[in-house]
């Protein structure tokens, strides 16, 4: 198989020896791999994968179809279509997904979205539901909206009831995030005037969550996943202590294979009945030959997209 | 009625009006109320009441007797033992209860005991438990452990299975905080070796959760209770995102009446039979009466003391 391999900082499109899948693991003819921030980092030796996952072979999500199944996978069989988060290797034409954080594709989904889902979708609803414990009827803040976490949380804190405010840099971005639900659409300045907050997921970085806290509401729950812009956050804990905020944050490539299976089965659970009934979609900006990695990346990294790039196999 | 009185940073024993009662209130003669760190700080005129409450008689805790009771109120008759958290006001003769905040005293607790109880247990309860989610099994540092929340805190998490341990300053405070249920007596400086930690109870302030914060498991929980050696915390949020830890923080005094109902309700289920049963105690330090209050400050401000300082009636 070919694979997207970092070679010096350089992604090549290199040949590679096939992937085989172990007990309980999937082998999925890859169709679709989207692009997330931190490939971007992994490229240029910032974000490495957690031991025992291929290292040079970027890709933190994939979709595609299922061609072989390792001892004691049962849930899937050959001719499946499957979508997954991976801890790597996603940007292949072959690549193992143990059997739990597979999720079946909806019919109603190209590859193409399908390869831009399971780490967004994830994320967010991780983030959102299971971190932060949104309500229905509770007024959130999406801290740049325009990326493929911050589009998928606009739609689905917009499902689950929320009031939604969203912040994105670029005056573009404006029209395609409101359309996905957005009750308001702020640049970076506007948000501490547009609180109170109950939730706050943070895209963006320090400098942004450092801006927005004094805009919490009492019980504000903050939780971070991006950090491009900073991550030494000054934290006034008198202020933690008089309004009750909580401050996490997450990523789901570290965690434990069980938490990632638990991750899956609560967007089985929640997401998947939204894309059907066509609630929540995944807003494919661009899709790009998977062998044109590296001009995908580029592209990415200049900025200016709303929703996700994904590279796609022929 | 006499009452604790600030008059321009010192403490007066002098004459004032007698409260009333108004709807859902208790008017309790009081024959204990405890001394906490925020006493202090009012004192000094750093920690107003919220808006509504005597402003110049502090007093956060008390327990006495019901001498009356408020239109509607019917949970509680004259004569009934009871304690509770107050907003302000406490150190004093009479003084006002919601009684959706009393507590029925239990008979095996002194007066002294039960005017010491309802501040720290309650807080200790409400950010071990409510906040922080502590379970059987995890590890729970509290950092200063000596004080008042730091003593039923390290009784708490003991009676909930927590394995804890507890830091405190003074050498001469270890035997004392070990005999109430401490697996191990560290100094601050021993802290970061000690852990991991799934949940950081902090009652020192911003330099010491910073020492402890890379000791924290992944998932691990810190909850904010004091601030005495400083307030402001330099956060690293890519330590916070990659082990998914949460800061948090919180104080009782400015909640709502029904949040305070709430937590009362809850140190009723869960604590209260720890009372009864003896797994817990309030390690009473001191008794001051009432009238020499500005000595009793000035003995908690010297430190050096190993649970509460009472304030008690004749």
């Amino acid at each position: 198989m070919h694979a997207v391999t970092i070679v010096e900082g350089a992604l090549v499109w290199a040949e590679r020896d096939d992937p085989r899948p172990g007990p309980g693991e999937l082998l999925v003819q890859v169709r679709a791999a989207g692009v997330n921030g931190a490939d971007l980092l992994q490229r240029r030796g910032l974000y490495p994968p957690p031991p025992g996952v291929v290292a040079d072979v970027p890709g933190l999500e994939l979709a595609g179809e299922v061609v072989a199944v390792g001892e004691g996978a049962s849930r899937f069989a050959p001719g499946d279509r499957v979508m997954s988060i991976v801890a790597g290797g996603g940007q292949a034409e072959l690549a193992v997904v143990p059997e739990g954080s597979a999720l079946r594709v909806p019919d109603a989904m190209s590859d193409a979205e399908a390869g831009g889902f399971p780490e967004v979708f994830s994320t967010a609803h991780d983030a959102l539901v299971t971190q932060a414990a949104l309500s229905a009827g509770e007024r959130v803040l999406v801290s740049g909206a325009a990326g493929g976490v911050g589009t998928a949380a606009v739609q689905l804190a917009h499902a689950l009831g929320a009031t939604v405010v969203a912040s994105v840099r670029s005056p573009e971005a404006r029209d395609a995030v409101a359309a996905l639900g957005a009750d308001a659409v702020v640049e970076p300045a506007e948000v501490a005037a547009s609180g109170p907050y109950d939730v706050c997921l943070e895209l963006v970085g320090a400098p942004a969550l450092a801006a927005t806290l004094p805009a919490m509401a009492t019980g504000g729950r903050a939780v971070v996943i991006g950090v491009g812009a900073g991550a030494r956050l000054e934290l006034d804990l008198l202020a933690v202590m008089g309004r009750r905020l909580r401050i996490g944050g997450s990523t789901l490539r570290a965690r434990s294979l069980e938490d990632k299976a638990a991750v899956a089965a609560a967007v089985a659970r929640d997401v998947l009945p939204l894309v059907a009934s066509g609630a929540v979609r995944v807003p494919v900006w661009a899709t790009v030959p998977m062998a044109e990695a590296q001009a995908a990346y580029d592209r990415f990294a200049a900025g200016g997209k709303v929703g996700k790039l994904v590279l796609v196999t022929d």
